[in-house]
């Protein structure tokens, strides 16, 4: 059994685990703007010092901040849905999986980046190789749930996610009920458009 | 003609446009936390009690911004696209009419106040009433450019509005190469929804 004593290592990681935590609560509370190094080191309860051993500037902790909110998001894209002892195998379930996990806090982190970025050149940087590789990984892991057999399968994918994007934001604003039927809509949609590309569309 | 001299009517209103102005510039350049009251008024260049004489809180001058914004972005659509001198027909010229407005710097300042909502109950409470109007005007004006006769027309116009927006946003961050291939995929894609609906689709 491990003794109580942690290493210098451990107490390192944990503390900048709870940095990003608190870091990531800023941001899902009161947005990018709000997400200073003095609203963090409040939160997190550590003195200045400690946050600036881990992350020196603004930039270094937006950095970790970008990093962290990917792993969250492919974390729920994990969790959700279906699993190798219940594989899906349906458009509905590929519906599903994105809206789902675009309404988990993690998307709402990351949007409020995203938004930030456009201008913030240097948030842009950090966001940009990471973005590759969330988008990377949802479209493998969605495409895997769709129809392989199907050639069109990697374009439908790109549209559930674009389309059920687009309305998750309008629905920021929106009252829920439109923003469901689009989804709804999209479902019976996304069977006509993939049946059609093997047999001939029926009336 | 008009003499040189204006009302003091025309005066407030040309100074209340000047300070809209400014404040939709700060919002393009630094986003919504850095539109504040302070940064409006350097901008416009008027003393701090023209401006709250106009815009007596930062709500007051953001619930002006919002209104602004939004006929913005009724004007860009309203420029864009067919006329009625050149009447537009198909689903082609929607996609068109829907993505150029999303590169609008329009779009832009309205993604802004959208995110900021989140997190900000008052400035949602001033974007919803409007929003609701932007949500309306554009999908009649775009529903009267599809075509009319087809039962199916609002819902591919809601998808084409989602999924472009979806588009734009990943577009943000990623190269628009890939982007704009969505785009004109989903261009094949609505010519062969708004078939199946009239006759059988073909391979």
């Amino acid at each position: 059994m491990p003794g109580p004593r942690r290493t210098q290592q451990e107490r390192s990681a944990t503390t900048r685990t709870r940095l990003l935590e608190a870091a990531y609560e800023c941001l899902l509370d009161g947005g990018y703007a709000a997400t200073t190094v003095g609203a963090v080191q409040q939160r997190a309860g550590v003195a200045r010092g400690t946050l600036l051993h881990h992350f020196p500037t603004r930039s270094a902790l937006m950095a970790g901040v970008v990093e962290d909110v990917v792993e969250r998001r492919l974390e729920v894209l994990t969790t959700l849905g279906p699993t190798e002892a219940a594989p899906p195998s349906s458009w509905d379930d590929v519906v599903d999986l994105v809206w789902r996990e675009l309404q988990s806090p993690a998307f709402a982190a990351a949007l409020e980046l995203w938004v930030a970025a456009r201008t913030d050149p240097e948030l842009r940087d950090a966001l940009l190789p990471l973005q590759e590789r969330i988008f990377t990984t949802v479209h493998r892991r969605v495409t895997r749930l769709a129809d392989a057999e199907d050639p069109r399968a990697p374009m439908l994918v790109q549209f559930t996610i674009d389309l059920l994007t687009g309305a998750h934001l309008a629905g920021i604003l929106r009252p829920r009920a439109g923003t469901s039927a689009v989804v709804e809509a999209w479902k019976l949609t996304l069977r006509q458009l993939s049946d059609t590309s093997v047999h001939s569309g029926t009336n």
